[in-house]
C-alpha cells in the first residue's frame, strides 16, 4: 500500500485531463499524492513514453504507483492492464508503453517475477465509462484503489503476456563500429542515442569518434564544460547513454538530428 | 472544511504566478493540498475558462473548493465572489467564468440553492493588494482561509445577482436540422461542440450525418478505432458532447475549424 | 524544518526531469511537499531565473526551502551551494541564481546575516552522480535531506562569498530622466522594468512620461482599465515595478520589445 501515485501521459497541460484525472484519484483516495513525471508525451508516441517512464520510475520510491496514458487504441479491444513489479505497480493500456519501465524495474528486483493483471472488473472503473478518455474513467480509479490497498487479484485477472517493446540498442556493422540510434532529443536540444553506458564501456572508449550529421566528434567528454562554447560534445547523460550535445547551444537543431536518425561511433578517424 | 484548492487560471505556467498563489495559499493553510485544473486557458478568454472549469468539477470530491482566474476586468469595479454549490466553493472574478461549472454542480446537488458572497471583507485579502494580480492579492488568500473553515459570511456579504453565461447550446434551423457550433478543440485536434449527448438522444441518432468544413461524416461512431487511419469519425466524446475526430490524426487541423465555427447535423443525406 | 519544497528551474516539463527531481525529494523524505515555482526559465538564463525566483519566494511560508537549478556550467567546478536566509533556505548552483532571492529575502529578516554552505559532503548526494543533471544527484537530495533537519553543518562546509547579481536598476541621465532596462516580459506580454515602486515614488509621478519604441504613454494608470482598448499603460504591476501593459492586447509584441531594451521615464513631454 502507498499513497505515491505518479502520471506520464500525452494528455499535455492545457485541457484540464489531468486535472480531472487527480479529481478522480482524490475522490477514491482523499491521501493520495499525485506526481506529475509528464504529460508532454507526443501525442500517442508509446515509445516515447515507454522511454521517458522507463528513465524516470527508478528515481521514485520503490513502493509507488505509476500510472501511465499514451493510449492511441483506446475505447478499442486493447486491454488495461497493472504490473507489479516489486513493490511498485506499473498502470496503463497495453501496448508496450509500460514495458521499458517494468523491465528497468525489474532489473532493481531480480528475485521477484513481475505479476501482470487485465483491469476488467468494472466494480473499479467509474460508474460511467467514455470510449475515449479511459484514463479518467479506468486507469485513474484502478490506481487509486490499488493505492488505498486493493489487491490487484481484485481489480482483475491474470495475465502474463503483455505486450513488450524491444529494449533500444545500437547494432553492429562488420568493420566493429556501432550504428546507434537516436531515441529521444530533449528540451536543450541534446541527442540521447541507445547505446548505454555499459554498452559503451565493452565497446572500448579510448580514441573514440562520432560521425553524425556529417560531422565528426572526437573522444568521450566528462561534461559539457569540457569542450568550448558551440562545440559539440560526445557524453554519458543522465539518462546513463551516449548522448551528443552542444556546450551553450541546441545539439539536435544545430545538426538537424530528429528522433530515429542513425549515427556511427567507432575507434580513430573514419578509413 | 476541506483542503482540497484545486487551481484554474490562464496564467500559464511560465511566470511563477501559479507557484506564488501556491505560497500563499500554504502560508495561509499549511495543510491545503493544491491541485492544478489548467493554467493554459487563452488569456482573458472567459468563456473557454467557464467551459473547461465545468468540464472538470465534477470529477472531484464533493467539498473541494475551486479556483478560477481567467480576469480581464482585475482592478476595475468587477466584483470578486465566492459561490458556496452543495459542498463545494467555487471562487474568482464576477465575470461568468464561475457560472457553468456553478450550472453543472447544481445539477448534481439540484435540492440545495447555491449561495454568493462577495469577497470584500479586506481581513482576508493579503495586507498589500496590487492592481493587477488578485489571483495573489484577494483570491488565493479567501480560499485559503475558507478552506481553514471560515465561514462564507466573515469573508463577505452575500450577493446572488452573479453574472452567468449562457449554457452552449445548438440552434435548431426550419428543416430540423442542428446547428453546432465549435465550443472547445482540445490537444489532440478534436473539435468539441456545445451538442450534449442527451440532446443528440432527443435528436435521434439514426441514419446521422455531419457537415463539417465542406465534408460529410455519416453515422455515429462509437470510438476512434471504429474508422480507418486518417478518416473522420463522429462520436460522442469525454466531456459527454458530441465531437469530431480523425483517428491519428488532428481533426481541427485537418479540417481548418476553430473555436467559434458552426457545422450542421442532420438525418440522412445533405438533401 | 519544514517539508516545503519549491522548485525552479530551466528544465521544462517535457522529459520528465522535474518529476524525477520530485521522486528524489520523496525516496528521502515522504513527507516532502513539493510546490512548483516555474520550469520555464529560458535555457541557462541565470538573470531571468534570479529575477523570479526573487520575485516568488517572499510569498511563500518563511521557513520553505527553495530548490532553482538554471545551472550553465552543471559539471564543471562551479560550486553547489545552500543559504540560509531567516528560517529560509535556498539551494542552487552557485552562479548567482539564488543572489536576488537571498536579498528579497533578507529585506524581511534584516536582523539576521545570510549563512552559506557547499554541498561538498557526498553522504548527502545520490550514490552515483551524472556530470550533467545535479538537479537529480545533488541538488534534490540535499534539498530533501535538508527537509528532514539535517543541519547545514553536516551537508557543507561554510562559504561566505557567493555570487552576487547586481540587483536591476535604472540609470539617470543629466536632463534628470531615468533610463529604464526592461527585465522581464511576461505571459501577456506586459513589459517589466527595473524601476521599483520605491524609486519611482522617490523620482515623482506628477506629470509623468514613458518613451518605449518611438510611443509616448502620458501619466501613471492605476489598472489596465484605466485606458481605452489596445490602448498602452504605465502603471506599478504585481512585481511592483514599473510596467507597460496594453489593454487586451500584448505590449511587448506590439512595441517589439524585448528583454535587455531600455526606455526613458521623465516628467512632462519630450523636451
Amino acid at each position: 500500500m502507498t499513497n505515491l501515485i505518479t502520471l506520464t501521459t500525452d494528455f499535455g497541460l492545457t485541457d484540464g485531463f489531468v486535472g480531472v484525472m487527480k479529481g478522480v484519484i482524490l475522490s477514491i483516495n482523499a491521501d493520495a499524492q499525485c506526481v506529475d513525471i509528464t504529460h508532454d508525451i507526443p501525442p500517442q508516441n508509446v515509445q516515447q513514453g515507454a522511454f521517458l517512464l522507463a528513465n524516470s520510475v527508478p528515481y521514485f520510491p520503490a513502493a509507488a504507483i505509476h500510472l501511465c496514458v499514451v493510449d492511441p487504441g483506446v475505447g478499442s479491444t486493447r486491454r488495461a492492464i497493472a504490473v507489479e513489479v516489486g513493490e511498485a505497480t506499473l498502470v496503463g493500456p497495453d501496448n508496450g508503453v509500460l514495458s521499458l519501465a517494468i523491465q528497468a524495474l525489474n532489473v532493481l528486483t531480480p528475485a521477484v517475477k513481475p505479476r501482470g493483471f487485465q483491469l476488467n472488473n468494472p466494480r473499479f472503473w467509474l460508474p460511467r465509462v467514455s470510449t475515449t478518455f479511459h484514463g479518467r474513467d479506468i486507469f485513474s480509479p484502478c490506481a487509486a484503489h490499488l493505492s488505498r490497498g486493493v489487491p490487484l487479484e481484485e481489480i482483475g485477472t491474470p495475465v502474463d503476456d503483455w505486450t513488450n517493446l524491444a529494449p533500444p540498442g545500437p547494432s553492429r556493422r562488420k568493420d566493429g563500429s556501432l550504428v546507434a540510434h537516436v531515441i529521444y532529443i530533449d528540451h536543450y536540444g541534446n541527442i540521447v542515442s541507445d547505446i548505454s553506458e555499459q554498452t559503451l564501456k565493452e565497446f572500448g572508449t579510448a580514441d573514440l569518434s562520432v560521425e553524425i550529421a556529417g560531422r565528426e566528434i572526437r573522444g568521450l567528454a566528462r561534461t559539457y564544460s569540457d569542450v568550448e562554447p558551440e562545440e559539440f560534445a560526445a557524453l554519458i547523460g543522465s539518462p546513463w547513454k551516449l548522448e551528443i550535445a552542444q556546450r551553450e547551444g541546441n545539439a539536435a537543431e544545430a545538426l538537424g538530428v530528429c528522433v530515429g536518425d542513425e549515427f556511427v561511433v567507432r575507434h580513430g578517424k573514419k578509413g
